[in-house]
């Protein structure tokens, strides 16, 4: 489905050759400041066009539609909307039935009956992360002061992601990443019981973003491997405040007032310019195929400002029931 | 909250050492054969007193009060309760205000304003799993012929996992481990765009699961230090065979037809023989702590049938939902 | 489906000859005084056995399962549930494949392939709204100071109910009745913009208890024929007091701080002692149709404190929906 | 909150006086065939101008912004927006602070502490039912061959409209109405257990159009007055035909084959020439009141392609969830 949330709910649309992708942010407290310039930071933030990115230019204009009166957040649903200015469909026409390998062309295409818009993955095209960041803004405003910063920490195994980046280009390849996120000042006990605890929520919505392949939160995969004495992380004040944070932030799904932490793994680029093989589905038979177009060499660059809304996606839907009866 | 799903969909309650744990199971189709005996396998493997598990012994017979009549699922909720006989109350008064190192016993108190029963971690505790296994044997009806399996495959960082439960046992320390869980039979299709992909609903069940902290679906975190070149799995045939499977069986968030693979990383039990450090939330002092009786080496053992389980629930429902108008 | 609530939450089990019946209430808040005789009025006033209803006797004692310690909620979900130990099933087999008239039977045997549970109509059964009224005990307390009042008003067309008793026992009959329920004290604005009106979601839940046909809110049906310049309620005060109370204190969905009145038309019971005519669903036979017992002569009598129980569930959810940000 | 449905899922957004209204229509089938022009018919029954309904004059057009390609539906979700071309903003600047009765001015002032848009009412008004009509025209490609016609019935409390219509005008009153709606080929078995019976999903989202103020199924309020002999339908076909239909064709929540039949209650227009009393709310104040412009005599004129629209909406809902497994 594409709604996501219980009292902070976004609802996403579009295509990535339609004619506009957007959102409703259903649930925002009123009075909140929104300006159109509210936005420009984390959309430039995500936008293509720097090294390692592709140059599909798009202004990406917010267009609020709805939810919000005199610059601030009135209660009613806040729509908005990016229009599509510089999509180039005919550069699809001719792989329409020939999926590419990574990419969703193949099972959308037998889930939808081949009735989906192929155009450039369509509705699963990275360019629904727009809207998504568009609602982190306003996200953000709700969980103030709680604050969220994420950022690459790997790129194709390297930490030094400029060298990471010289390898890709000369290989005409496309490298994966690494991001960390960081949230700091949430109070103890957000977070619901069960099925939806912190890393419950966090995962859904972060494993909606196209591309990534695993979340660890604390220590992670690395815990696997230790022992509980190490693990566990002792508890020094009242106030929850603990002398290690392998748990990064969460116990029994519930925020324990440190900060919250977690990892992304972000899989390569499955647009590449090297020659690939795949099948004509009308046909059966193999076929080469040669992705058209510069590509991005590392998409895992504008993953960190899309993991940041989403989280606080989930957070202000976090802090929001936490509020109902304290 | 306590419930999943939108078609096939589970509510769970109860608390280690309330009167029982159990499960609604909502959405079921009708005319499934159901009968006690096939909860028996499952609950088995997830039953402490093996080597590595508590010697806490309850009888975990399931008892099933609604939903099914001549031994066939009805339509209506099947309700699944498990009484608990075995729990010794006497053995958390001394630790009331003195939150465990790794559990949930700070966070649950905090945000329950010190309502929440605290009694062997109350409603956050390992025992809430044995209904979620009962859930899935229902579940596993549900998507026959899809099977799953899913296994232990690193304990405390090693592949031999008896040699490192003999070093846990030296140490009277606990450890961690790493579970895969491989579905195989899904046809192409099952998931649903952005929010419902099959990795975000999957990952959404198995956080909710105690003592997880990281999950990954094919190359997983590995695919970060990949190449495009390597990693995009080459669709073989009309079916979307691929020659390879570093996605996990999964593209664009549906089910592409290949066997769904991922792993999870357990960390170690919290609860450990050793001396650990808390404060005490009263008097906000520094206390040592001794945890009484014996504990979990290796939670993770059983683990497996409740990662069985809850994949067995998300898949019945994306089952059910790509059926409405396939 | 079994379950409805945002944030307070119930989900509902059993049938009328199974086992139990049940109900778990999730996302109550922590700290409420919640005990066993607590539930005893508004169990006792839907209870059989009084004139008009009929004389089925069941201890009606809520097992309460979970969520409550030291007679307080904790904040995990809620279990609450009934033994059926007076259900006599060799009634029912006679009728297996003769549909009653009104009931559900023919309608589930159709949707559940022949599965359901037919015995007393299953989950399809009055017995249910007992759980129901036990978590409206619940709810009333979260709601308090908020207090809702249910009455008859009318029965068999009469608003003197004791002569309508009297002619439906004469005729052997069953009759029908009226029931209006008013709640005071609540303040302005709970409700939620358009889907989630104050009206939708009361409708909602009032039309999941058996036999209700109609539900009007303030003047009703009867606003149909009034003009506008009477229908508009004068507002009199900066509180919303309002002069008259025609739209039953709610306009744009939304409370508006005067009395929230309604009422429901429930029909007469569908099981009566006169004989009908029904279909032999496995030879396509009309047949004569007796059915045996005593029966309720008016269920409307048993529904007020049903109606007052489903309304605090629904007052309960808006209430800690408002609270998330007021 | 703005969204509604399981399966087939619609969101809402927008104001009277903002840039647009519109909708998300989510989970829609692939491959139905989705022309502008299809939507011409309903929105111009909708559309004001017609005797007794106000001279706010709007094109109307929807615009398609994704989930349609090829003329046909995708799969991905469907975003149908209306421009707002002719709100006149101004004339409501001087009622600020002044509720109007009846509207949703005073209470949507409370709840969204002052910041809500008040220009027409905002997200509070009729132009809403705009998206849901374009909805409602897609819901019935899916629900197809089940058809729905809805119709006013009576008007003022006359079955004569033209001559109601003659006496508000005299009067420059407003005048409420009765709309029937029958929804005809139904299945049997359409229809959820419990919470989510017909008439509960039904009431829920006509209660969210503005003005209606009650519903009844079948016989409705009359069956409150009606012996169980008279009111129960005789079965007289194996397929579930009765002799009578005073259920309306609903028996357990569920359908039963027969036509669905339902009446719901419009309360007249809240905005009338004639001069009213409120109350200033800054000065708390009683200030006479007088609404400028031409007004609906009698709004229910314009409401019976919404009522159909919600209709389909609900059972293209049920539709898709009835056949998860059959």
């Amino acid at each position: 489905m594409n709604s996501i949330g219980r009292l902070f709910r976004v609802s996403i649309f579009g295509e990535s050759h339609g004619p506009a992708v957007g959102i409703i942010i259903d649930g925002c407290p009123p009075g909140l400041d929104i300006k159109t310039d509210d936005f420009t930071e984390d959309l430039q933030r995500r936008k293509s066009g720097r090294p390692g990115t592709t140059p599909r230019i798009e202004d990406d204009i917010p267009l609020i539609k709805s939810g919000v009166f005199n610059d601030k957040s009135t209660g009613a649903p806040i729509m908005i909307e990016f229009l599509n200015n510089n999509a180039r469909s005919r550069d699809y026409e001719s792989i329409k039935n020939i999926p590419r390998p990574g990419h969703a062309d193949f099972t959308a295409f037998k889930k939808f009956n081949g009735y989906n818009d192929y155009r450039g993955g369509g509705h699963f095209s990275g360019r629904l992360t727009l809207p998504l960041v568009a609602a982190g803004v306003i996200a953000k405003k709700v969980i103030n002061p709680v604050t969220i910063q994420s950022e690459i920490i790997e790129a194709g195994g390297l930490q030094d992601i400029e060298a990471a980046l010289k390898i890709a280009s000369e290989k005409q390849d496309s490298i994966g990443g690494i991001i960390e996120c960081r949230a700091v000042n949430i109070p103890v006990g957000w977070g619901e019981p069960f099925f939806d605890s912190v890393e419950s929520l966090l995962s859904h919505i972060i494993f909606s973003i196209p591309a990534i392949k695993g979340i660890e939160f604390g220590k992670g995969f690395e815990s696997a491997g230790m022992f509980g004495s190490i693990m566990n992380d002792e508890i020094i004040n009242a106030d929850g405040m603990t002398k290690t944070n392998n748990s990064g932030g969460i116990n029994g799904g519930l925020t324990n007032g440190n900060d919250l932490v977690f990892r992304v793994a972000v899989k390569p680029a499955s647009s590449i310019s090297l020659e690939q093989f795949s099948i004509d589905m009308k046909t059966n038979q193999k076929v080469n195929l040669k992705i058209e177009g510069r590509h991005d060499l590392c998409i895992a660059l504008r993953v960190p400002p899309v993991i940041e809304a989403v989280t606080a996606i989930v957070l202000a839907d976090l802090k929001l029931i936490f509020e109902s009866y304290n």
